[in-house]
């Protein structure tokens, strides 16, 4: 099975812990057959290869996200960088011919494509695997899954079938009616649309073609932020008359809210967490290291993070995005490609941060023209290069970096460094590249 | 008028904001007429001299507290320092003690003793002020505040009056009853204890002089860690047929948990927090610098701190005592002599805070024998001696202290550092202090 997952962008909607760069797919909150956690990318790709060890993984995802995915599954998983965000036929259409041009795969061979972060049970991926195979016999040109309704939902689209048969063709689509219409569609055997389906890899080719004049990764990738930003259902499904659609009967969630996460969570709290005996149905993700304590709540989800602090009632917590769109303020957390860091201290000309470095990674060489940098080493051992020399570092050892210092660390075991930064304009974006020198 | 104000321990019934050593009475929540936040203790200071600008004030607190006073009050208030916690008597005439050889109060001028918590109107101040001179005319040796109840509230204990006038005996005291007995004692024109008595300073000291031996300062200070741990009404108050009971009509409240804390606030959020407009009844006082975030809550008290998170329903806040005494945390933020210190970061073996010197203060000359520190300058300007060589400091230093190094910095203006310290056994305890040198 070639298998796409969309990784979505940036989660609001489950703020505190996810943010502009930390998108909800990569939070570690599901524990794991071993007792501990995973993020929904992590369970996800753990199913598929439970369902499939020899599927191949692509993810469909922007550029912010590599080096989370990287951290979070390995070098091996396959991934379609989106240079920009263009919406699902472009990265569907990129993924697609990425697999056919950077990993060989045939116009005739199929691919699924499915959000990275359904919360479902292992069967579900027993049958995006059936979706795979339906729409490599052709009868249809895309084969949807069709998730068997328990309840006339309003969130959901939903799909009208021919029949009743486990794999039908598809009479209409339905857009989010209110419950009373949805109830009608239901009686009719109307499925919801979970956004999953499969079809052959030249299919989506062939529609890339026809809108762009190419296909081809390279021409796709460069000139990707001139694409249209255009859906996936817009584009092809609306306008595509052989469409087939796959029951499916299990248990499926999606995790847009606070309210369907704590659903999914198999333990009320993550994290360090007191609750008195007076709670009823109360959640607690806490990534702090201070305690967070509940009395006396009831349907109520509270999140703790480096970015904020989260008490809502779990209903109320699906009006959370533009409440958070309002706030404006500084990342206080962010995984990067060589660990993470996180702000402990904002001052008004400094800013003092917490960085972590996997072993064996390192920073790129770089300057900064308007600050000055302290690093205090912590624990772990490493080496750093100043200004084209290099010395070992080990806890205690202090690196002053006036502006325009070149530099880098190199982590042998996991190094941690407080880094002071000081200077009137402080900013991510002053940061100078230069190549690695010979030392 | 001299006044003895009471300044009790540690108030873990209003964690996180209080904890081990930093007191409810310390936290600023109130706004004040020019819409600045003041403490509980600057609250009743303020309202003190506004009743009676003459008035002296000694506050009878463990050591701990001094910093926190001297910061919120001045250098100018007179502090009775208890050199450990031994109730009510032993703290009320060994600041009677202080007022009489310290400040050579004779000893038949009246004392009026007050917890330094009560959120109370002004006119309860003119209130302790005639108290005072009720005690001077000496018609009975202890004249009592009774509060006129507005509720049968099991929360206080009762004092019931001889008679109706606005100055009458007592003829019995009743400790907190059930809510109908309580109302079967209003019926017959009981007032609340607030726990507020006025009487002459040969009273306490002939009281001390009974029990212990001896009524002098310097010896009860001596002696203190000796003295019995007794109350001021089991010593006294229970065994003196003469006293007398003056009624107080206004406002009162005792700010013990956090729902008659919240009844105090005048606006519902107290720091960097947003209420969305499905709360009722809520309440937050966040001391971080991220957002708290509120949804759907009702009567829902949340407040956040370095040491931690609360939300409680507000019912049952008042068994939070319990629950935090089981928490066991390292203190994340203290107020000191020379300003105030705040953890950042807590690692294996280092520990990384945020030191913030008041303007014109020092730290104690000192070194510590297990840990090596790293300091960084990040605003103001001073002078630091380290191993007996001073050196200017501004924003950018960096100043590396081995474990032995004897240190200190001198703050010209406000000075922040960033402290990482460095070592196996980071503890408090490992701080040796070293005459200041000549330098």
């Amino acid at each position: 099975m070639h298998i796409i997952l969309l990784s979505g962008g940036s989660g609001k909607r489950l703020w505190p812990l996810s943010n502009d760069i930390r998108s909800k797919q990569f939070i570690k909150i599901f524990k794991t057959p071993e007792g501990d956690y995973e993020s929904m990318v992590q369970r996800v790709y753990r199913q598929i290869r439970k369902a499939d060890p020899e599927a191949s993984v692509t993810i469909a995802a922007p550029k912010a996200q590599i080096s989370a995915i990287h951290n979070q599954l390995g070098q091996n998983v396959g991934i379609s960088v989106e240079p920009c965000r263009r919406d699902t036929f472009p990265a569907i259409v990129l993924a697609a011919a990425y697999l056919h041009d950077m990993q060989g795969v045939g116009e005739e061979e199929a691919v699924v494509v499915c959000p990275v972060d359904p919360y479902v049970e292992d069967g579900y991926f027993q049958a995006l695997k059936e979706l795979g195979n339906q729409a490599r016999l052709g009868e249809a040109n895309l084969v949807l899954m069709g998730i068997e309704p328990t309840y006339p939902s309003e969130k959901y689209g939903y799909i009208l079938p021919t029949g009743p048969e486990q794999t039908s063709f598809v009479s209409a689509f339905k857009e989010k009616p209110d419950a009373k219409t949805a109830a009608a569609y239901i009686a009719r055997g109307a499925l919801w649309n979970g956004g999953v389906f499969a079809c052959k890899v030249g299919y989506l080719l062939k529609h890339a073609r026809e809108r762009f004049g190419f296909a081809d990764y390279q021409r796709l990738y460069e000139s990707y932020d001139s694409l249209p930003k255009i859906s996936f259902d817009y584009a092809v499904v609306e306008k595509e008359p052989k469409i087939q659609v796959r029951r499916f009967y299990g248990a499926w969630k999606d995790i847009g809210t606070w309210n369907t996460l704590s659903e999914a969570m198999e333990e009320n709290t993550v994290g360090n967490a007191i609750l008195n005996d007076t709670c009823r149905n109360v959640h607690v993700l806490n990534e702090l290291s201070v305690p967070v304590v509940c009395m006396g709540l009831e349907n109520v989800v509270v999140s703790a993070s480096p970015e904020g602090i989260l008490v809502s009632d779990k209903g109320q917590s699906s009006y959370l995005k533009p409440i958070v769109d309002r706030i404006d303020q500084q990342v206080m957390f962010a995984e990067k490609s060589w660990g993470s860091y996180r702000v402990l201290d904002v001052g008004e000309e400094s800013l003092t941060i917490k960085v972590t470095l996997n072993p064996g990674s390192r920073m790129n060489y770089h300057s900064h023209s308007r600050r000055d940098e302290v690093w205090t080493v912590v624990s772990g051992e490493g080496s750093a290069i100043l200004d084209g020399v290099r010395r070992e570092v080990k806890p205690g050892e202090v690196l002053t970096m006036e502006a325009g210092c070149r530099h880098t660390v190199i982590a042998a075991t996991e190094l941690r460094i407080i880094e002071v930064q000081l200077g009137r304009e402080i900013n991510v974006s002053d940061k100078q590249k230069h190549p690695m020198p010979e030392v």
